[in-house]
């Protein structure tokens, strides 16, 4: 059997109680070699491979689940940009029959959204900019219609080192929509979120915009970027996206 | 100081060993008076109040703060849809000065994403189609909106006994949609996800609008909709998002 678990960030924390109990009672752990780090602790096997390598990982964690309690892990939620719709498809393409079972895990999203304040408390898009799958004028896309749409935008995977180009493209259409609907977005930037070294920001596009090259700089593939809607926020140093509460009810 | 703790779905599996560690240690928790039977096992002064009350619930969660630990606890993440920005706000507005931390706890796309099979392998809206503090025409716009970004929809609180206006006029969009762009995409509905009572059924646009009836039946305020984007299709009746590996992988 295949279990694909999301295990969040990696710290123990944030672990759910259904993952941790699946992964003291199976027979082998397949991850991305990066997370090896998170699983160790619980004294399984593990097979890992590197990036560009997902293909090869759920293929070995299928095979080996014809025999054995596999779990498949992946960091945050195994069904955010994780591997277990590739489970599912490799499953049917090879005639594997391997049970599968998806274990929920915190995404990105939610562990953002908890350091930097309360920034998806309405309405959210999640996107990645990562154009090695997505065509890029499709990525764009979408951030042209979150942005009409008001919708707050999370966006994972922003860049590499050697993807740049959607980030840059993508800011360019906030800004673009800022200017001409005169909002000044406010802007969340979590590194390392829930991780050693996490660090965040709290900005806004226009600061971003005057000051892109520092926030190149800042940005990797570990950080996750949270833009407001028109009428996110800042509350006593926190990103907060009111629910709509006190519109509705006076508060004396 | 105040801890603004998602608890997920309300099972015990499903507690983040974080948030399992504040609810141990705090003095008193504070929830919706239908999620106290999820708090109840930790065995501390429970403080409820009911729907349309969230205001009272959280200034009484942040005046019970100045001299004590309190848990605010949302089902899910407290972040989305939940009362942590409300918290700010009212901290704020009534110069309370609580220390506030947010505690990330999984959402209901997640949990449903998880039973479904994994539809939110790509890009992905979440929306609430309650028109109780979002007026109507923004909801629809952004169902058209996500629409046109080909985004995998996620719909939380669809219908409640007496609004049902939101969830059909939503459909209605859909379909439109669909037909012009003769895609049939896949509607995941997941009822009570991960409580006692479970249910989901996998279906599509085109059998959900010829069977109306049936299904506005069925959905109700704890059930959750995910429609899927124009690849995502039911493999091994699961519903299934690519995340693209496989037009850009050749596996033989």
């Amino acid at each position: 059997m295949l279990y694909v678990v999301g295990i969040g960030p990696g710290g123990e924390g944030y672990f759910t109680k259904k993952a941790e109990e699946i992964l003291k009672n199976i027979d082998l752990i397949v991850c991305y070699k990066g997370y090896k780090k998170f699983v160790e602790r619980f004294n399984k096997p593990i097979y890992t491979t590197g990036m560009k390598k997902e293909i090869d990982r759920v293929d070995y964690a299928l095979k080996e689940s014809k025999d054995k309690d596999v779990a498949l892990v992946s960091s945050g939620d195994a069904t955010i940009y994780g591997l277990a719709s590739l489970a599912y498809e490799l499953n049917e393409k090879k005639n594997y029959n391997i049970k599968i079972e998806v274990i929920p895990g915190i995404t990105s999203a939610s562990s953002c959204s908890a350091i930097l304040g309360s920034p998806l408390n309405h309405d959210f898009v999640v996107l990645s900019l990562s154009d090695l799958l997505t065509p890029l004028d499709i990525i764009l896309k979408r951030v042209k219609c979150a942005l009409d749409g008001d919708f707050v935008i999370t966006i994972y995977n922003p860049m590499s080192k050697s993807r740049k180009e959607p980030f840059l493209k993508a800011m360019e259409i906030v800004k673009e929509h800022a200017e001409k609907n005169n909002i000044n977005y406010v802007v969340g930037i979590v590194k390392n979120a829930s991780r050693e070294n996490e660090e965040y920001k709290i900005t806004t596009i226009n600061e971003l915009i005057d000051n892109l090259e520092k926030y190149v700089e800042f940005i990797d593939m570990n950080t996750t970027l949270i833009i407001g809607n028109s009428n996110t926020k800042v509350i006593d140093g926190k990103m907060v996206t009111p629910r709509g509460y006190l519109n509705k009810y006076k508060v004396e």
